[in-house]
């Protein structure tokens, strides 16, 4: 952990504790192995296998170089989208990669190696265990069961003290099985049944799914064009009676703050409005008014774009200079800000290595890592030790530089995608400019797309007798659009009448809609899905899907256009 | 699945399921995965990264060969056990491997890829999702997301249905992220806050650190030499009293019935004792009855060994000469007679590939893979797509008669291992049969220990005046053995008085004598920390120690020889 002496060591906040984490006891047998760390000791404790059982001499992958994607693909001399056509298109470029190996047995006592890594977790050898006062029943906070090899951990230290800048002293790393485990034990050992979480009032809904069944409520905050509203949260706070909701005001808060899910609420302060740091910190300043501990659910924190340009108006960009450019454009993290250690940070490699590697980690009050660890003993155990292995191995071979070098590249991939489907959107509707003064997008770019009007129309004739299909705002971060289609009931609901299967029931309108595109061969994500309102307030007739462009090829084997399927039901309906 | 038409199908056992487990619904994100198994469909629902920014292009491994182990060293014409001690003295002989691969992209449609088992889990194509009508609320068993990959779960379906032979038709496997994970998913699925679960009086602890935090308590059953007692479980359940327990009587059972942990229960029928299926079917007939689950919790399942015979009566023992017959003489699952799909088993590649793999499966009924899969949506998600892919790889590699071949192998090199931490204690004490008519060790071969007399003493003479220090039964599974020092207060609380460290306070004898063991290095388990009672109700100065075989080297660095320290304590003090 990057360690700062003069920086406040963080605050007592216990008593946030849920009765179940609470009552979570040092796992009677892992409290052993603060034993096991001291040399020459013969273990006969714990039901270690041998690494001689492992049936593996060794792993091995061939892992890509940390600058296999362009940085700057506008500069190319050719088309400025050749490559990634070429991408997506299945023609895959031969891949620059490096052998990495791990053995079995390590060569170097620190070396990374299957021996250790495979095996249940173990703790580093500690100078304190021989102490023979060191009483097992003591609960500590290294038993190592639950926690990363230790060559992952330090590369942990290094990118979180680097990149994050914790604010206070005494900051903790753990690593969780990704972040829908992490908040999973967030959950667990924060809240009880009957309490309420606050939520934006679009929210990720497996995060809402984590705590429902425990009886615990999500409790919406509304939300501007920056994400959560700093003037909603304490509106909410300032006005919550327990007796109308039944509930006592809520003590934490769950927000994806960059590249929000669903939303891809803007984050950076390009385009003149900052979720930013200011945001941040005024939330962050209601938090500790009203002692509101912030999970800071992160996965997109280097997804994080540069504005989009429509094509008529788009020229080469070249977006940084350097890797210290892009760090430095990227809105800082709750945990730059928190000088009490009321900030629970998730970070997952899942969107910036695979999701199949299930690892990530807590950075947090070593409080709390403690119980988050305990949870880890009679749960996950620590993540497993193949991805644990082979991620390290490729960062310690990336270094911190590759991987900051990575990250960068891959921000710039998302860009692209992103307006590569932005731009298809233009070729296929009319995207017309548009500002609102209040509500969730005020102050944002929103594009409001109208059908294109048959040859035979003028446009502007149309657009003063038609409404727009929907409206979307150009997101600067992660991987998702989110789409709005304002106004539209007429459209949807005549279309919907003309299918053949429709049977009239009471499925809405978004449901319809969406099973219909999904015949056609495109999958959207229905918006209703992402609502943290129990019952739905929006204007009848309104609703949105996610579009996510991270990972359709434009060559997948569908006969039919999406973009023109998208449009067909809306366009057709409209001349009925 | 072993499919065999004229078996019954499941009954419907809903009514266990626990109000949280009732209250989750289909994660709804997730529920949109049955649509992407669709041909042809662009995906731009989920935040799926594009496999071409998976930092890989390959994996591989060196895996062992399935007989990297001899089956029968015994038949050495050397010394019967050069060979181990050769592997126990670190230097390994050279490893026959075979070269592993796991690509990117498949060559064909149905090889392991990185590109699949490294993204969120996905469902396998499925026709049922041309229907139209299929909804989206509606909630099936395929959303795939907590599924493993589909190669895994061909291989799971054959190794079940050859080795388990569910009794039932319509049995489910879903792999977990280990048995621990397996088992907190169990007590979140059935368990409510004051409920009970039976366990056995001497358990695994980390099993009941897991259900306490929820206000679950463990309710002991007797035990006797071949593990649950099914007079005790009748016992216990047709005599509760809820008034005077505070609980409702126990509708889960949890059993470790194979090596059971602690204790090293016998359980093979060569000794003439079973726990064998006769035990596990009088304790399932006692479950039907009283309508209670049995989660089996079974690592040790595949390390069944051979009675042991002490060093001077043991000749060459082929244990077996061919895969059937080691099979054939593992005492069959209770898996085996569940004919109503009340047990739900958990197994475990912790001790037969490796503990980092945090991989393991449920058999189960398909209302409670349904429930666990949902948990596992907003918990764990799918297993490490590394571990799963590696694991895979090598078992597609050897086969499921080149695993079974691995299995008999360990089997025997963890009997090895018994045998020789038991040849030592006999070249310490004398080691005298015994044998009991009650108590937890009826029936068994007890070898009760003494301290070996000085030259100038006669043996018999000293041992009408000493008591036994120690008392352990071969285990004929697992990693365990489990000694008893009966009748010894006065030569521990005596040696205790003598260390320098002793500070007079309350620590339990046992405690004291494990810190005195630990601190000469040789690290034990504690018996207290197994037991499944709230007071301590043994006989005063009785106390157990947990020994595992599994791990321990005779080359390890420490000048001390366990094996007398261990002695020391115990004799020097009974002489004073």
């Amino acid at each position: 952990m990057h360690r700062n002496k003069e920086k406040p060591k963080a605050i007592d906040l216990s008593h946030h504790l849920s009765n179940v984490s609470k009552a979570r006891k040092t796992s009677p047998l892992k409290g052993l192995q603060r034993y096991s760390g001291k040399e020459g000791v013969v273990q006969m404790a714990g039901g270690f296998p041998s690494p001689a059982y492992f049936p593996f001499s060794e792993l091995s992958a061939e892992g890509l170089v940390p600058d296999s994607f362009p940085l700057s693909p506008t500069s190319s001399s050719t088309s400025a989208f050749s490559w990634l056509f070429r991408l997506f298109q299945g023609s895959k470029p031969p891949e620059k990669t490096t052998h990495l190996t791990i053995p079995k047995y390590p060569a170097a006592p620190n070396d990374l190696n299957l021996a250790a890594s495979l095996q249940y977790g173990k703790p580093e050898p500690d100078s304190r265990i021989k102490r023979l006062a060191l009483s097992l029943s003591e609960s500590g906070f290294s038993t190592g069961m639950a926690k990363g090899v230790p060559q992952l951990q330090k590369i942990l230290d290094e990118l979180v003290g680097k990149v994050y800048k914790p604010a206070y002293e005494d900051s903790v790393i753990l690593v969780h099985a990704g972040n829908t485990d992490g908040w999973f034990k967030c959950v667990q050992t924060f809240c009880n049944p009957g309490d309420g979480i606050l939520v934006s009032e679009w929210t990720y809904p497996s995060a809402v799914a984590t705590m429902v069944p425990y009886d615990i409520k999500p409790v919406p905050v509304p939300m501007d064009g920056l994400g959560m509203s700093s003037v909603g949260l304490r509106k909410v706070l300032e006005e919550w009676d327990g007796s109308v909701s039944g509930m006592p005001r809520p003590r934490v808060m769950y927000i994806v703050p960059i590249g929000q899910n669903p939303t891809g609420a803007p984050s950076t302060d390009e385009i003149g409005k900052t979720m930013g740091i200011e945001r941040k910190q005024e939330i962050y300043n209601i938090c500790v008014e009203f002692d509101v501990l912030i999970v800071e659910d992160d996965p997109y924190y280097f997804l994080q774009e540069a504005p989009y340009v429509p094509k008529s108006k788009r020229s080469a960009i070249a977006r940084f200079n350097s890797d210290e450019e892009y760090l430095s454009h990227l809105v800082p993290s709750f945990l730059s800000i928190d000088y009490q250690g009321r900030v629970i940070r998730l970070d997952s490699f899942s969107k910036t290595i695979t999701p199949g590697c299930r690892l990530g980690w807590f950075t947090c009050n070593s409080t709390f890592a403690e119980r988050f660890e305990r949870q880890g003993e009679t749960t996950t155990q620590a993540p497993c030790g193949y991805g644990q292995s082979i991620v390290t191995a490729l960062l310690l071979n990336w270094g911190y530089d590759g991987y900051i070098r990575w990250l960068r590249a891959l921000a710039s991939q998302y860009q692209l995608r992103r307006d590569f489907i932005l731009d298809c959107l233009g070729d296929e509707f009319h995207l017309k400019l548009h500002y609102e003064t209040s509500g969730v997008w005020s102050g944002c770019d929103i594009y409001r797309a109208y059908g294109k009007a048959p040859a035979d129309v003028a446009f502007n004739e149309k657009l003063t007798t038609i409404k727009p299909m929907f409206s979307l705002v150009p997101p600067t971060s992660g991987m998702y659009i989110w789409a709005s289609y304002l106004s539209a009931s007429t459209c949807l609901q005549l279309h919907l009448d003309n299918h053949p299967s429709f049977d009239g029931n009471g499925e809405t309108l978004e449901m319809q809609l969406w099973i219909d595109l999904a015949e056609a061969g495109v999958l959207f994500a229905p918006g209703w899905m992402f609502s943290a309102k129990e019952e739905n307030t929006d204007v009848p007739g309104e609703g949105h899907f996610r579009i996510s462009f991270s990972n359709a090829d434009v060559s997948t084997p569908s006969s039919a256009s999406p973009i023109l399927d998208m449009k067909a039901p809306g366009w057709r309906s409209s001349k009925s």
